[in-house]
């Protein structure tokens, strides 16, 4: 089973493009996504922590994502979860990633006028 | 628990826009979900059922989907499922809803321009 | 995508176990999901509306799942949402259904003793 | 909106319970989730990569999970993701967790028997 996630959140980072080798498309970019929490005693709303992912897109939405989406628009993404050891020589962490099988604005932020690039048979 | 789900499909009619008495903006539209399958004799992903849904909008949302979305488009919603039995005089059903947190153009499909119309320190 | 999700409730049904005739072990069961809503006004959750569902389970976890699911217990499931639509001579209607990936009892509400029936190489 | 995740996977370590000053109680292990990709050329599933989380449980759960849960047994846990920054003197690294809404063992891989603790009203 895929660990499948879908979060909403700011887009941190200018989204980075690149075309591998074999003529795939890949366009990526950091997400911060600042879970709300309800205080009972404020009776209200408030801030909580802030998680941070990775986005990575494929094919068709990796050249339509590099096209539309900018460093401060607000996303909804939904795809799969891949926690990430990485190392070079004197540092190492943990990515936190997420490779998108759908993306969007989130219209709660804003309005978008869509164009369609993919033909309705595909 | 909400019986939270993400779906992305296409907008099967116009969406339909309505501010209740007290002033709640409200949107909604039908969404088809159209399921694959990977058919393994013919070694390649082929479709399967469709999954047909009610998404409603609130709030800000729902203003900028109908300033945003067209039927025959692609989206991606994310929400609360409630499944809701209904009856008039001569006719009883279930119908299907997304109460939707977010929803935005599905960028697999096509290029959007986004422009904020909420406040960044909303 | 599938329309993944993933609900808690309760087995509303005695579990129905049966063998196709192709040697495919299939048990369903009908759930219900109490949903709740923070109640402003009373500063408390409380009950809201219920979503009902036909689980279904497909080879050694429906095997699994008729030795040790009751009617009244609680459960967590995820898996596929199907809405199908049914129809016979005289009556037709909307049927909910959730493709079970995985299914265990919700421990929020009891203990549980596990015995392992697939060997750890599977 | 919470970052909610489903997931399933191996117990990786034995269940830590402890109860906090004010009387809080939790139990937390680390769970590991190996994802499946279907290998086109070999035309059968294969394992890929493997997530890791530490699982946090909180009150009535915390306390079933630890007379439930062992080491080496498989779980469905759902709840909302935790993407934590930690620092010590010399160290620094990041941690995935997963505070968990339900808990239950996965029966695709054996059978439970379910003693209820908490009375129906609840």
């Amino acid at each position: 089973m895929p660990d499948t996630i879908t979060v909403t959140g700011l887009v941190a980072t200018t989204p980075r493009h690149l075309v591998t080798s074999d003529g795939l498309p890949i366009t990526s970019f950091r997400l911060c996504s600042t879970l709300r929490r309800y205080d009972r005693a404020e009776n209200k709303w408030v801030d909580a922590d802030t998680n941070w992912y990775t986005v990575t897109t494929f094919r068709q939405l990796a050249t339509n994502v590099v096209g539309s989406v900018a460093k401060g628009q607000r996303v909804v993404v939904t795809g799969r979860l891949r926690v990430r050891e990485w190392a070079t020589e004197d540092k190492h962490g943990t990515n936190v990633e997420i490779d998108a099988d759908a993306l969007g604005h989130d219209l709660s932020w804003g309005t978008a006028v869509f164009s369609r690039t993919v033909a309705a048979s595909a």
